[in-house]
Formats: C-alpha cells, structure tokens, sequence
C-alpha cells in the first residue's frame, strides 16, 4: 500500500528525556506537567480550545523501531495482540494521549498529564468532547482483571531496550 | 520538519461512499455496521482484542485536502480552531473513531459505530480503556452550549465540496 505523511505541527515538551520510568498513562499523571508548543503558523487553529478541560494529544513515538505482534504491556505479565495494548512498538508509531489543559499562551498549551517523552513530534490535536467519547458501555477486557495502581506504574525498558 | 510515513494495516469497509450524510460521530451510529479488514499479515496483532467493548479506530481522511484553520463543525453555527473541533480538514488529516466490537472472524472486525467513508485507510487499532480513558472531570467547550440531537444530524458538504 502507498505510504501516508504528514509533518509534525509541534512538538511535546516534557520532564522525560527518556521512555523510562515515566508513568504509563495520562490520566494517572495528573501532577506532571508538559508543553505542547505548536509551530506559531498553527496558532488560529488553537481558537475556542480553551473552552475544553481535555484534549486528545496524537504523537508521533519517534524513539520507537520496529514492532512486535504480540507484547506484554506494563500493567499486565501476560502477551496480548499489539492492537489490544498501547505499547509504542506498533506497525505504524502512534501515540493517543488524554491531556488535561492547564493554560494557554499563544502557541503553547501547557498541560498535565505527561506520559510522553520530550521532544515527541505532534500530529494532530482534538477536543475531548464526553458526548462522543464516554461509551456507556464499555468494557476493558485483559485490565478488568488486574488490581494494579495505576498511579505507581512506571514504564520500564521493554519497549526501549531493542529501539535504541 | 520532517516527514512522518506510515503504512495502511487495513480498511475500513462502510455503507457510506462519499463524506455526505453520515452520521458525525460513531458513538450515535450505533445501528450502523462496517467492518475493519486487517490486513491479514498483521492479525496475530489482534490476539484478545475480543475482550475489549470497544477499539479506537486510528484512520487517514484519505478524501480530505487541504485545511483551514477555523472552521464550523456540523454541530454548530460558529467557527472554531481546528484543533477545538473533529472536521477532516486538518493540517495532519488523520480521524479517531470509538467503535463497538460485535464479532472477529480472522482479520476482519465487525463493528457498529460507523462514522467513516467506505476504503478508509486503518492507521492504528488501540483498545479502548475506561480506567484510561475516561477524566473524571472533562467539561466540553462549546459542545455543552448546544442542545442538538446528535443522532439525527448528519454530515453535510461543507468539508466536501473543497475536496473534490
């Protein structure tokens, strides 16, 4: 199949230079803090978005290479399907973060709820609207059954090991 | 910047051929099928997806061209950014659908929550997570203005007629 492109609008500024020990999801890292500076030619784009408390950051995992079908995520000891986990190593790179918006400031979103490494190439922003993506029905299979603290997860080397 | 290439690892198959008069989000298109066709290279990559409700459905608007930094989403009469509203026509034309697994056979998934044009290139496939995905605090800027019937409004031309 052709490839797709697209170019970075931005770039993440976070407290993590490396895919270690960082936490392992947004929403449990609501202490940490981040930028999201957005190239100033984009600022329009930015309009009204202070109204959301949230927005979905999509990222660009540039530290990762390669993939594997098959992985244990860091919440979990079993293998499931790289499509039923959010590790980094994945056919094509891409990263969803939930983020909660601190303040704005021309091209900067400052924001908590880092779980992204410094330096991550943005490729879209888009408002988190509960509307459309709260299902209320949901259920979340392999996690369901773990007891885990979440808030105390840290990532570890097994996605990093073999991408550098 | 550089250029970010992906490959397609699938298609979205939908009962809709062009960008006009579909539903607007997938989660109030819960009556409509399509199908995810993986392609069959990578389904190891699905292995306990089937325990999850539900799936972000990571895709390229591959109808869209151009962008324009404001615009007016189909729910609303006043522009936005781009980034503060879901319309195709973004800087990185890339969609986020949350859509409800009804059965796997294979490399195919089944699914309701149908928001995208027929031949939609797949990106990336990640499980929807509630313990994740779900801030306990989001508000929705300016969609909580709007006391719309979200089942009934469909997508209309205005992101179209620029594309074609």
């Amino acid at each position: 199949m052709d490839q797709i492109c697209y170019k970075a609008i931005g770039i993440i500024e976070s407290p993590f230079d490396h895919a270690i020990n960082m936490p392992v999801q947004s929403l449990v890292a609501e202490d940490i803090r981040g930028k999201i500076v957005l190239d100033p030619k984009y600022v329009e784009g930015l309009k009204d978005i202070h109204q959301f408390s949230h927005v979905y950051v999509i990222y660009h995992f540039h530290l990762s290479r390669g993939f594997e079908l098959v992985a244990k995520p860091f919440l979990d000891n079993n293998e499931h399907g790289i499509f039923a986990i959010r590790a980094p190593r994945r056919p094509n790179p891409i990263g969803i973060s939930i983020v909660k918006i601190e303040k704005i400031v021309k091209n900067v979103i400052y924001f908590s709820g880092v779980d992204m490494v410094n330096g991550t190439p943005i490729l879209d922003i888009k408002p988190f609207i509960p509307q459309f993506d709260i299902p209320n029905d949901a259920s979340s299979g392999w996690m369901k059954l773990k007891n885990v603290e979440l808030g105390s997860t840290k990532s570890d080397s097994r996605f990093v090991k073999k991408n550098l």
